[in-house]
C-alpha cells in the first residue's frame, strides 16, 4: 500500500514539474527579419506548433507555399491555390499561431473589401497596442490571393522569392479569413497591421490574401496580451544578417 | 481505498493542468515603445516578476529609480545612487528578467572599458541573433552611472524625463554588471545591443551604467532562445501612441 502511495505521489510531482501548460499566447518560431533575409529552412514541426495554437498562418520549409491553421488543422496552400492537410512532421520556418478565443464579434450588414474590413475593425477593437487574432467567415464575391513557390538553395531574400508568386482570383466562394492584427511596435518581429490567409469552406482552396469583397461577414476577434517567441537553433538563423530598413521590403512581400 | 486513489488521481490531474512551469525565457512586461511614450505606471509586482526571473533590470512605478535584479533579489537604485531592497508589492512598468544560466565564461586578463567589453563579447558570443544575459563581476577602477528621479503625472515622454537624471561617478569599487545583449530585430520591443545596470558587491550602490573601467573582469553569458512578453492591462498602455522613429530617442535615453 505504501508503495502505491509513493508511486502516485511521484506521479503527481512529475505532473507538477513537467506539465505542458496550454500557452495563452500569440506564438512565433522566428522573427520576420529572419524570413525577409531568406531563412526558409523549417525549424519547427506541425506537431510542435499544434501545442502552441489551433489558429494562425505562416509558411513552410523552403517557402513551399502558404500555411493556414484553422480549427486545429494545419494546411499547405500550394502555388496551384489548392489546400492540402499537413502531416505532423512538416516543418515551418515562420508561423504565427495562437489558441483562438473570441472576445468580440461583429456581423456588419454590408459587404466589405479588405480596406473596409481594416477600417471597420480599427474603429472597434479596443487598442492598437494589443495583438488580435481575427477570423472572418462569409461569402466572398471576389477573392484575390497568392501562394509562393518552393525555393532552392541558396535561398534568395524574400523580396526576390516573392517575384515568383502565383496569384489566383476566385468568385462566389464561401470561406474563412484567418489572421492577425499586429501592434506597430512589433515591427522587427512580425508585420504590423493586418495579415490574412484564406481557406475555403470545403477546405480545398486557399492562399495569402491580397484583396476581397466579402458579403455577410461574421467577424470574431480575440485579444492577445501575451507573446512568445522561440528562436531557431540552426546555422541559417544564427548567421542571418539583420537589415535595418525593411519597411519597403515588408510592404512588397505583403502585397 | 478507492476514495483515496480518486483523491490522489485528482491531485495529479490538478498538478498536470496548473503546474507553474519555470519559464526558460527572457521575459518583459511591456515593449520599450510604451516606456518611451511615458507609460510609467507599474503593471507587475516584484512578487510576479520573481516568478519570471532571478536576474535582470528595468525601472519602477513612476520611473522612481533604476531596478536591478541579481541572485533573486530585486533592488531599487534611487537618485542618490544607493540601492534598496524592494518589497514584493513594489511595481514596475518595464522590466527585462530571466533565470540566469551560464553558457559561456571568460576571464580576460586586461582591464576593459564599456566599449572594450562590448567588442570583446561581440567577437565571442555565438550569434548576434540570439539574446544574451550578461553578468560581469570585477573591480571597477571607475564607474559612471545614473538614476532617473520619480516623475509626476501627467508623465512626460522618456527623453524629457531623463533630463532630470542624476549621474554618479565612483572609483575602486567591487561589484557586478547585470544586463543583456538584445538582438537588432527586437528594435520595437527592447533596446538592441548592450544594456547594463550595476550593483556593488556590498549591495549598497548601483545605477544604469554609462561607462566604466573594470579590472580582472569575470564574465558570464547565458544564451536566451525564448522570449516572452505579457502586455499591461491599464488605460495608459492601451492608449499610448506609437512613434515610428525612435532610434534617436533610444540613443538619448541609453546615454
Amino acid at each position: 500500500m505504501k508503495k502505491r502511495y509513493s508511486f502516485l505521489i511521484l506521479l503527481f510531482l512529475f505532473g507538477c514539474t513537467h506539465a505542458p501548460a496550454k500557452q495563452d499566447a500569440v506564438f512565433q518560431n522566428a522573427p520576420i527579419h529572419a524570413l525577409l533575409a531568406g531563412c526558409y529552412t523549417g525549424t519547427m514541426t506541425v506537431q510542435e506548433l499544434e501545442k502552441r495554437g489551433d489558429f494562425g498562418l505562416g509558411t513552410l520549409d523552403a517557402l513551399d507555399g502558404e500555411m493556414v491553421v484553422l480549427d486545429r488543422i494545419f494546411y499547405q496552400i500550394k502555388p496551384d491555390g489548392k489546400a492540402y492537410r499537413l502531416g505532423g512532421d512538416a516543418t515551418s520556418p515562420f508561423a504565427t499561431v495562437t489558441f483562438f478565443k473570441k472576445d468580440q464579434e461583429f456581423s456588419p450588414g454590408e459587404a466589405l473589401s479588405y480596406k473596409d474590413l481594416t477600417q471597420f475593425l480599427d474603429e472597434r477593437l479596443l487598442s492598437s497596442n494589443l495583438f488580435y487574432a481575427v477570423k472572418v467567415e462569409g461569402r466572398f464575391k471576389t477573392l484575390k490571393a497568392r501562394s509562393a513557390p518552393r525555393q532552392n538553395k541558396p535561398y534568395p531574400v524574400l523580396t526576390e522569392a516573392i517575384k515568383d508568386q502565383k496569384v489566383f482570383e476566385w468568385e462566389n466562394l464561401e470561406g474563412t479569413l484567418v489572421g492577425f492584427r499586429v501592434p506597430p511596435y512589433m515591427e522587427g518581429i512580425n508585420v504590423p497591421g493586418y495579415h490574412f490567409h484564406f481557406l475555403s469552406k470545403d477546405r480545398t482552396i486557399g492562399g495569402h490574401v491580397i484583396d476581397f469583397q466579402v458579403e455577410g461577414p461574421r467577424i470574431e476577434a480575440g485579444e492577445g496580451r501575451k507573446f512568445m517567441m522561440e528562436l531557431p537553433e540552426n546555422e541559417e538563423f544564427l548567421k542571418f544578417r539583420f537589415e535595418a530598413d525593411t519597411r519597403e521590403a515588408i510592404a512588397t512581400v505583403e502585397k
